[in-house]
């Protein structure tokens, strides 16, 4: 995934694209680029690494023009260098494109160029598309790009502009994200929000196959070569809720503001009586009967708060579910009807994989429910039922909030749709759903008191090079999430093992002290654990133990326990992740990683 | 798990013993001990680590008996030790006791003996058994063991002899695997065939809760106090077939068995005109239909057979079909009804877990169709329909031509299945089955023509700590499969990604060097298989591709590139997993590693 900026207006768009990269360096940061028209001169600068090598450059050699385009890049094709940067110009430098997402019939295309006389300077898919305009280029800017686009296949969205119309930035959406800011006598293009929000409040959603032609007071939008109108939106979000609060990292504020995103996800849903109000999910109790199986899709992350959600559904609503990563859920000859529902998870709403199978599904008639964190993402804007988690922005690469609120939100809609469907008794329900709003205050409380052992436990793991999670049931779930934190940002190869499945092979991997990290919060899978703890423990494994209070006989058998708050069974999740999170987080830190961009990773993973 | 042997006659009971022993190794090795009754002494030698530790101490110290019980311990309770080796005496040290199982209670057991003033040399939970029968002895030996076992919980089979009683031997079986052997004036007790196929191949299966009181020259069953009979039964099996062969190890004969095995398996079933004859299953073609929803249960290897079987019979069956790992299973809260099939897959068909499994969705009412090595094992005997996969023993922990073999159970029943519900047209059908009949010289080719490759692999990874194997669809669950095998016996810590899943987290781990594995045989995948490729390639993994002979294109993009013979997709798995099996092979034998008995691991896991 890539982030792109744009501006056309009568202020130094230099500082604008620079200031709206910034704010999408979450998008990628393997280099960053940008170009701008001075006085019908196209001028760019582009470095490899961080944003900040480029403002470094820029800073030296100062470039500047109310027209450019600016782009942070996350590597697809082609390693990271200066030369693989975006923006990518044609042989005369009068055309400059940047680029979000795969051009998949790139080698195709580039043979024919090369054929037609063009050369190539980078191993970018994105570079085939500057010659594109070149070649179809007749003097008309926008009927070039239209024509360059129809031989594109695969994902993108485009920033173009031209030295020789210097009034006039292209801008193109397919599969990709991309937005347009709505300001006076200035027009933004950005791939995300924040990218703008300082600027304009102001935007407008572009669609699939739009093609958008910007001037400094007007815009036109043509999608198959027809003028179509495409509605302005408000947005609400608070800029100040990006910044670092005071935290060293974006990861440690997310992590401290769970308790807070806990509650608004619930509290804004359950009356005073208990009773549950959801305003985008329209599935009646007649519909929820006749859905006979449910699929949950997801990636990463998400994918592991699905597996929760499996669980949660399948207890309440009595119905079978199958939770299945979204890469492989789009090529498996699925069982999809009128009577399929399924369940979108992605915190961006922009994840590739997540909304082709979405997209899949949906044709196949599937009633489409999706959990996101992003109000008009392209998940929630194609689904017929949302819930949205409130957590807010989500800046650290690693989630942690997103994830919490994903959890809680599979906690209402199943005790919702339980109730709808009659399967859980009042008294029960009602038990369960006074014990969810005591949730935001253990969870804070857990933080606080993980907080001082997660330093310790990151100290004595930081130079290994595998741990291991294990758990069974739920707990088994969250070692799947706890150990893709600690692989994602202290690049420790951290794997997760159901406690049982253990000995079919993965023991031969534990050797004197390997870490191994067990949770242990199920009460009705506890004795089967602690047989799996002795089996690590007797082969020479350091063993930490996570459980709930009332388990004090781990401590005769682990090398540390960390004991937690007592909850239901279905509840732990919630509490028992929060060490894992914070031993990912220190680790990373001890280790000198950058904890919230960590290497070859970005936040939302918007290409396939 | 452990092995148990036992012998009551007129010979030398150690030489026997120590002869059954070795060929229960497999059964677990971190120590193993032996007791004989000698004149009316109860004689006994007990060692830590692997058999000839044993043998070499009776050299020294020789103890002979015509009555005898030994054990080879695969550690649970306690860690490996002298101490913890079986056989366990009481404080006289005139009774004995060897056993295989976990005593779930024996923490309450060990206190309550403990409080009547038993003390206790190990930290075993078969300790207490021992105490328990001297606590209930009032010169009835039976009656002692009878009162002793109706205290336990959990699983165990039992050898127990006596100085009070030189002429009995008592053998107790519940949940763990037990059979007597049959002589002339001469009786065995064993965990597993292997172990007296050499002096007799008459034998009794035990069922749970039979106590067997075995004299010289015959043996009484009781079951809750009830005489009962059982059937004896007439071994087939050739002990050489049990030899390695001339190979180096267990498992390098194995993998060079699998074209034999596959054929096996394959042509028993399959006649020249292609039609598919399974005599031990007996579902109908109205009785198929009826058929809603399959799980397959299964542990470890067996599992990924099972999620090809997953991708196969919903292909060709068009049934929702769920896999899952045993242990977890057990304790899911599972849709089983009468319209539910529950496939169980076990090489033994003796793994706790899956039998466990097996007996729960039997219990709800679920049809159990088993897919077993071993006839006549428990998970066959309770079983409605079986399929045998013809393999012949496997020996090696490391499981290679059982997994094959298990694949090629899979495609033969979906294609049965299939053609049974009228789904699968019948030229297709025929071109399927006719390609599968290639399949035996296509794995044969495979594994002459990738050898020198594996090694060359094992050498370049053998110090590598991480290993990662990636594949999109089939190739995935074949990565799952590759990387099993590494880490079992090579010890590198190698996992499997989703080609599609990596950048949602795990690509963080990727650094310069790394080795990464990826299979791309799914041609409808290949292309997004490139693209996962490729961004490995970018940051530095060192990428070894196996692919079909027609990606030639893979060349110019991996570091190295084994090229396998074209099949169908679906038959493809068959075909890859062979250069990891070698792979992982070399590398342990590079790094000294004990191949066929790899630290940690024993080969049927009985114990959950």
């Amino acid at each position: 995934m890539c982030g792109i900026v744009g501006y056309i207006g009568q202020k130094d768009g230099t500082e604008i694209i620079l200031e709206g990269l910034e704010k999408l360096e979450y998008r990628g940061y393997d280099s960053a680029g940008l170009a701008v028209i001075d006085k019908n001169r196209l001028r760019y600068s582009k470095h490899e690494g961080k944003l900040s090598n480029l403002k470094e450059s820029i800073r030296e050699e100062p470039i500047s023009g109310t027209l450019g385009i600016g782009h942070t890049r996350w590597a697809t094709h082609g390693v990271p260098s200066n030369e693989n940067s975006h923006p990518h110009m044609n042989g005369e430098e009068n055309i400059a494109v940047v680029h979000n997402g795969i051009i998949e019939n790139y080698l195709i295309l580039k043979k024919e160029l090369i054929d037609r006389g063009y050369t190539f300077k980078s191993d970018t898919d994105t570079e085939i598309v500057v010659h594109l305009i070149d070649f179809y280029y007749e003097g008309d800017l926008l009927g070039a790009v239209t024509k360059a686009v129809d031989r594109l296949k695969g994902a993108y969205s485009l920033g173009i502009i031209s030295r020789l119309h210097p009034d006039e930035l292209i801008a193109v959406r397919y599969e990709s994200p991309l937005i347009l800011g709505i300001g006076h006598g200035e027009l933004f293009v950005a791939s995300d929000i924040p990218a703008i929000l300082n600027r304009t409040r102001k935007v407008v959603y572009l669609e699939n196959n739009d093609v958008a032609k910007l001037s400094r007071d007007s815009y036109l939008i043509y999608n198959g070569n027809r003028l179509v109108e495409r509605e302005i939106k408000e947005i609400e979000w608070d800029i100040e809720a990006a910044s670092k609060d005071g935290y060293d990292h974006f990861m440690l504020k997310e992590i401290h503001q769970q308790p807070q995103a806990i509650k608004d996800t619930l509290l804004r849903r359950i009356d005073n009586n208990g009773s549950i109000f959801l305003e985008n999910i329209n599935i009646t109790a007649e519909e929820l009967k006749k859905i006979n199986r449910v699929y949950i899709v997801a990636c990463g992350t998400a994918y592991h708060a699905g597996l929760l959600g499996k669980y949660m559904l399948e207890q309440f609503v009595r119905v079978v579910v199958i939770a299945d990563i979204a890469s492989e859920f789009r090529y498996n000859d699925n069982f999809i009807d009128e009577g399929t529902l399924v369940i979108i998870v992605s915190q961006s709403g922009e994840t590739a994989d997540t909304l082709a199978a979405l997209r899949e599904a949906k044709s196949k008639g599937a009633r489409i429910l999706s959990i996101t964190n992003v109000v008009g993402s392209s998940v929630a804007r194609e689904s017929q039922d949302i819930f949205y988690t409130w957590a807010g922005p989500e800046i650290a690469v690693a989630s942690t909030k997103a994830y919490t609120t994903q959890l809680v939100a599979f906690y209402i809609l199943s005790l919702y749709f339980g109730r709808l469907k009659g399967n859980l008794e009042e008294n029960l329900y009602h038990e369960i759903v006074n014990e969810l709003k005591e949730l935001p205050d253990k969870v804070k409380k857990t933080i606080y008191s993980v907080d001082l052992i997660a330093m310790e436990i990151a100290e004595k793991i930081k130079d290994k090079s595998s741990l291991f999670y294990i758990g069974r049931g739920l707990d088994y779930y969250t070692s799947l999430e706890a150990a893709l934190k600690l692989k994602e940002i202290s690049y420790i190869h951290a794997e997760a093992f159901g406690g049982g499945e253990l000995k079919h092979g993965s023991i031969a991997l534990i050797e004197e002290d390997t870490p191994v990290i067990a949770i242990a919060t199920q009460q009705n899978l506890y004795d089967k654990t602690v047989s799996n703890i002795k089996s690590v423990k007797s082969r020479g494994a350091y063993v930490i133990g996570i459980t709930r209070e009332r388990n004090t006989d781990l401590g005769t058998i682990c090398d540390k326990v960390v004991y937690l708050d007592e909850s239901f069974n279905i509840f732990m999740p919630l509490l028992s992740v929060i060490l894992p999170q914070l031993i990912a987080y220190y680790t990373a830190l001890i280790k000198g990683n950058d904890v919230d961009k960590p290497r070859n990773l970005a936040k939302s993973v918007t290409v396939e």
